[in-house]
């Protein structure tokens, strides 16, 4: 078995948030292919010096590493054709807006309601790099930053067409999920895993929807260990 | 020639405003097919009651009548399969989160922008029960619901996917348009027609797609009478 995923992990090896590693394991898991991941830091950038990259996910299949979700995506496509998961053609293009709804649209909003809880399930060799980084592109302190109820009202508001989506479906790619589903839900994962805080009302489509992707692939979201299973962690 | 769209017009028979009917319009030139429009007014109820409708788009297509916009572009995909507007399988599912999109996203910051101008290009017979449903559908008036500074600010942040798709490509579809474009461009046809608000600034990647748009099926959309073309008609 030599397929191996570098997988970005917290104050805990066993706690995994990022997003876009979530698409990746859920990608994985919908073309039935099997993995090891590897607990990586945001810190540990010589670690994936051999991919010349310095962020996750990193997938090492093989002989062929491959670098970037979205491109990870492509790839497992190419190289495991059936159970397409982003397509050819129309549905290709297509698959793209997705990437950006989740990227810009979604967790925009989400960050805003739960970056402190982020940045308290961050390795601690990791915060200063985090909230040095995060500052920047903020433009303001993390705590400035940090407003649940403007993140709500946002997030409310940029769910409004996966609302409509999945009042007419199950899911966002149809009768079962693919890329689009996967694309949007590594965000919700994110969330999940860091934050006990209620993104969505149990009143609303998209409620029901992000319980049918915990329990996909054998609940491979549902199993994934939250801060509130590691004694202490949560404040 | 048996082709005939019902097209709903404002203030001068000319004006065809409704973003489901220019959705349709596209469509209908993206499949080189011609067709006739006749020109509803909203209060013609009776005019459609052959269709068992009551809003347009309607299409008559021969023997065939085909109501609702996205009903109409899947019919032209089953009718004229060259050229798919909305495609198959994960294509076809994908293309509905962009009438979601337009429908839930875009409209409604639009409609807070335009709402007076929406108003003053209707036509007079019509006013009274524009007013009536959608001070209904708003729980306001016209007047409390017009804010071109909450409108605007609220179509910014609704516009931020689109910015990245179109960052990655000429259309939404890729390199040339197609439903996704179609279903999304309506909404920007509507607030064109009826008004002068400069919705996306001209440094913005929604602009140039805008402009491809417009000058798309022989400038079918730059063609198009605006309320500032009818002499006395813009307040």
């Amino acid at each position: 078995m030599t397929r191996v995923l570098y997988d970005l992990c917290g104050c805990d090896e066993g706690l995994r948030f990022s997003p876009y590693c979530w698409r990746v394991r859920y990608a994985l898991a919908h073309k039935g292919l099997d993995f090891n991941t590897r607990a990586w830091h945001f810190t540990d950038k010589e670690a994936l010096a051999f991919a010349d990259y310095d962020k996750v996910p990193v997938l090492v299949d093989g002989e062929t590493t491959v670098t970037d979700s979205y491109e990870i995506l492509r790839y497992l496509d190419r190289a495991y054709p059936e159970s397409p998961l982003i397509g050819d053609g129309l549905a290709a293009a297509r698959a793209r807006f997705f990437k950006h709804y989740a990227e810009r649209a979604l967790a925009p909003a989400m960050m805003r309601t739960i970056v402190m809880d982020l940045y308290n399930a961050i390795a601690p060799r990791d915060r200063d790099y985090f909230r040095e980084t995060r500052e920047k592109r903020f433009g303001r302190t993390l705590e400035e930053f940090h407003s649940p109820a403007k993140g709500l009202a946002q997030l409310d508001a940029a769910l409004a067409p996966l609302r409509g989506q999945l009042e007419d479906g199950d899911f966002i790619d149809g009768e079962a999920p693919a890329a689009a589903d996967y694309l949007v839900f590594g965000s919700f994962m994110w969330a999940r895993v860091v934050s006990t805080a209620d993104l969505v009302s149990n009143a609303d489509p998209v409620y029901g929807w992000l319980e049918r992707m915990l329990d996909l692939h054998d609940g491979t979201g549902r199993n994934a260990v939250r801060i509130t299973d590691i004694e202490g962690a949560y404040r």
